[in-house]
């Protein structure tokens, strides 16, 4: 059985009651705790050296993207974060500077976004630092933005530019909360995640969570700086849009909205966000499945053919 | 520097706001979020292979103690638990079955106690497992016990027999949640923990919080069947009020009330809870330290000479 079978069964089991609003499976859980004009948005993440990211990455980044890899989850639900607990397993052997400055990179984050760090607990993980945090957030009630509500005829939407991430920006990405909740009180989002798989793989999670397909339009996807210097560097790094649809860590927003929202939405965005690029990239179809559309036609977006990328 | 010093240096630095009502350092931070007439209990916890349990323990069990250590943490606040995120990081090889058969063990502890399993997160952690949790759960405003509120005069009630729990009982203990919300209800509980660190531990974690000292009386220390055998079976095993005071992962609640209700509340828990061993084992003092009372007098309990408990 694969990791991602184990989760599904895994999913199938888990007890719920009638406060979970949406439960495993979307970027947060969403909780009805009784506050009269909000939600409870509540999520876990961990990282783990030497798998999200290197022995020798700088410790300030590591607690920054620790703590950034969370809040990124909440801007995706157009959630506002609130407290944070922390476990933080250490190694046999550590520095206690390099965790003073984990825990200054995660703070000066925390503070940024008004996160109280509430409390932790310490253990032992002898091969290898690993930190999990679990974060809780607040959303106006009916503002919440799920994965399940995308439309057929909606505008896809990505921030940002993609690709590349493992080059640098996975450590030190601000996590789009305030371009979210700005979205969420300006338009109608109807289905909204942040990208952690890539493009490709996070776009299949909204259409499978909302029943729909989707096309995207090559020459519109907005390919990052890293990812078209890695291609010319190296002759066996990804295509520049490959990258761009499957490297993971791009923590930028994807979400759809009715198509007549779409031009307004981009005037709007512009004069809101000059400095942060957003890309209306293909369109939400009945038809099931992912497509690309490129000079060459429109094709089933199979991504197990890597060579359908090379330009 | 050592682990203590660095999380305390860690404490220190942490970013707050005026939601927090305890933050670090209590067994849960206790937040008001805006509920009508409840706090809101956040807590985090893990366990690690190798750690917290070997390889061959009963995989449900080890489910089963992941989450109720958390448990065990609300209790200690006399709150009531209400949904959980997992954070599950899995070996380079793992069996499937086994995983399942953790959470099996995890989601029946959660159904008895009404805890809804909302999320997680999957990872990896190349030597072992890890599964760490957070949990969140609510408590009456103005009925949270901390351990703080710790009164000279008081006396010092445990629940249950302490010691010997690495033998069996830390893999399959029962939180005691309906325990700790009775007494709240009935009773003005001072001050309240689980005991994780031993009676001895624990106690001047409520002593420190506090500003307060006790004095235990060796004689009324309940001792564990575990503990006792342990200590006959092996010559090198401590002397069993040792092991009451020192093992760890008792998971038991240890609390202070006003000594005039220390009559009563004996009377209403055998009523309530004949099954469950309540003691009076000492009282607090306003004078600082932690002292044992026993056949040879009053003595400040040094933990480090072992051989002041061969008995």
């Amino acid at each position: 059985m694969k990791e991602f079978d184990l989760i599904k069964r895994l999913k199938a089991t888990l007890p719920t009651h009638n406060s979970v609003v949406a439960g495993a499976g979307d970027d947060c859980a969403v909780l009805d705790l009784g506050l009269p004009h909000h939600l409870v948005l509540f999520k876990t993440d961990a990282v783990v050296e030497g798998v999200h990211f290197t022995t020798d990455a700088a410790p300030e980044k590591v607690g920054h993207k620790a703590l950034a890899r969370c809040l990124s989850d909440i801007a995706a639900m157009a959630g506002t974060p609130t407290h944070a607990v922390v476990t933080l397993a250490l190694p046999d052997k550590f520095d206690p500077a390099r965790i003073e400055a984990i825990y200054a990179g995660m703070n000066a984050l925390a503070r940024k976004h008004g996160v109280a760090i509430v409390g932790g607990e310490t253990t032992t993980n002898p091969e290898r630092l690993l930190l999990s945090i679990a974060l809780l957030g607040t959303v106006p009630r009916s503002r919440q933005v799920l994965r399940s509500g995308a439309k057929a005829g909606d505008a896809i939407f990505v921030t940002g530019a993609l690709g590349g991430s493992l080059s640098g920006r996975h450590l030190d990405f601000e996590p789009r909360l305030a371009e979210a909740r700005w979205l969420a009180e300006r338009f109608t989002v109807h289905a909204m995640i942040d990208l952690s798989d890539g493009l490709a793989g996070d776009l299949r999670h909204i259409l499978e969570a909302s029943g729909v397909g989707a096309e995207l339009l090559a020459s519109a996807i907005p390919i990052s700086r890293a990812a078209k210097l890695q291609s010319r560097a190296e002759s066996s790094a990804k295509p520049p849009l490959l990258a761009a649809l499957t490297d993971g860590e791009d923590f930028e927003l994807l979400f759809t909205v009715a198509s007549r929202a779409a031009v307004p939405l981009l005037d709007a965005w512009q004069a809101q966000f000059p400095d942060v690029k957003l890309s209306c990239v293909g369109k939400i179809t009945s038809q099931p499945g992912l497509r690309l559309s490129d000079a060459r036609g429109l094709r089933d977006l199979n991504l197990s053919g890597y060579e359908h990328f090379a330009s």
